[in-house]
């Protein structure tokens, strides 16, 4: 391994042994999940008032300097990280792992980077050469997005990602118009070798999967939490109501739950209800 | 001291430890207040998704035991316990310290009990002989309440209250002809001897309380977090939004924050900020 370089990050061994029992492990399936599908953990930082961010459409630093080296280190433990495209067009996000050792930031090639996917049904997603993702896949410092949608692409778009080596993947027929269903997702995730993929938000797909009928998708979940409250009309984490019998009930209670104070924030780790 | 009795709460003595910095110590003013108004913890349990409870009205069973020990530990730590009239009329609250050793649970009279304080600016509260804070005032297990109100309390009500020491208390002009301001309720309660009050809820007593215009009068925020997500339609936490230069702007950020685990939740401690 190379030395480290200087923007990489570093994340200290006894916060790493207090999450890692909740990240996935290569070749190892996931109790909660015998079958073929890739490991899902979902993950996000919120305020008090369990928002993503201050106003729809813009990014908000929520969360201190040693959760964003927790979160580099999740992404070097996962084959891939998705986003909703809402996520995209407001953030720009880089998408890649700056973690020290891993492919780009101290380590060779492209080893430990994860695959970058968008969820773009309706093929909205205006990327530029000049977006984050695309350039640090042309400097060798992140691998190229895949986009998921239901739409066309124009050429021009699909020339440009293909020459940093990405993807635009049609879905077929799906069973709603505007949506892609998560198992299919996950199961073209799994044609493409991906075993786990980490779930970065924004506020859409992380109420989509929290909502009764997806939950089941998700394994793990890792939620920072900031000790702020944002107020009113921010970007909130709140998922659709669950009805048992004519009685609202909780739509979903973590298991085998861990607190791991981080800086001024806490980190909650735990698994995925199954029913 | 008596022995103990069998309803009473055990706080053990790592957790207190690790609390005790954000409790009010008698005669000790808190550095963020060195006025004579009494020190204000605000305290509630709330989901992932920052919820009081499942639906308006009703009750729900968020936090764990250590969490409610934790509740009576802080209750025995405070001169009086706030609520709004919302939270009166649906829980049916004990608002008693059942937490050992204090009076009525192994100690002497009622010493350690708090004062129960319900704001009820219309008199809207339909408190009966048979409501539980009457019943306990009534057995010698808790205080019985006081009452802050607008309107005026009708003579079987206020006579049933007085039966068991309890007082209706009628303010004077307010700047508002709806509600009752903090400054005010703050300072009858000093007039009377409390110097700490712990506001409990519900969600419109906490929304004001954490408001731009209103957070002063917090000093410190004691918050147990459940690692479940309710959904939509509960009754939240989430404060008005602040603008600062028509910019939109974080409500409030604790300082000086703690975060304890607490059995399956967390505790979240903090200082209110002062501008
Ligand atoms: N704090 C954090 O951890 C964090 C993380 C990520 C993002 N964010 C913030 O979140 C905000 C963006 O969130 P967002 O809700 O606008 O966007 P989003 O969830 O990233 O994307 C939503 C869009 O993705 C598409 N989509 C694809 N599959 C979907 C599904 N199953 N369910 C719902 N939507 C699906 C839809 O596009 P169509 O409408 O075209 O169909 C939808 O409008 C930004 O402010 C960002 O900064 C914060
Ligand atoms: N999880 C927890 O820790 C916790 C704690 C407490 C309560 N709760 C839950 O919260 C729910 C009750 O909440 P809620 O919002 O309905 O009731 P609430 O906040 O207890 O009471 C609200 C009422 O109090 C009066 N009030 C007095 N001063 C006020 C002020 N400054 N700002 C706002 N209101 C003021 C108003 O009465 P008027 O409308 O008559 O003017 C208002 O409608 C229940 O479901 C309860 O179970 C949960």
């Amino acid at each position: 391994m190379a030395a480290p370089v200087r923007e990489a990050l570093h994340f200290p061994q006894l916060s790493i042994s207090q999450i890692d029992p909740y990240i996935p492990k290569p070749g190892v399936r996931h109790p909660n999940k015998p079958y073929g599908r890739p490991h899902v953990t979902l993950t996000f930082a919120t305020s008090l008032d369990s928002q993503l961010s201050l106003v729809p459409g813009a990014q908000t630093a929520l969360s201190g300097p040693e959760s964003k080296a927790m979160t580099h280190y999740l992404r070097s433990k996962h084959d891939a990280i998705l986003i909703g495209v809402g996520t995209a067009e407001a953030d720009n996000p880089s998408l890649n792992c700056r973690f020290e050792g891993v492919g780009g930031y101290g380590g060779e090639g492209l080893q430990g980077q994860p695959r970058p996917v968008v969820i773009d049904p309706r093929g909205r997603w205006r990327f530029t050469a000049e977006c984050k993702v695309l350039k640090l896949a042309r400097g060798g410092k992140g691998k190229a997005p895949w986009i998921f949608t239901m739409a066309p692409i124009d050429d021009e778009r699909r020339e440009l990602l293909e020459s940093v080596g990405g993807q635009v993947i049609v879905a077929g027929p799906q069973p709603s118009t505007r949506r892609l269903s998560w198992g299919y997702i996950l199961d073209e995730l799994e044609r493409r070798d991906i075993e786990s993929a980490m779930i970065e938000g924004g506020g859409a797909v992380i109420n989509d999967l929290l909502s009764p009928r997806n939950i089941r998708f998700v394994d793990t979940v890792i939620v920072t939490i900031a000790p702020t409250w944002l107020g009113q009309g921010g970007v909130q984490v709140c998922p659709k109501e669950r009805v048992e019998n004519g009685a609202k009930v909780p739509v979903a209670r973590l298991k085998d739950v861990r607190w791991v104070p981080l800086g001024d924030d806490v980190v909650l780790c735990g698994l995925a209800p199954r029913d």
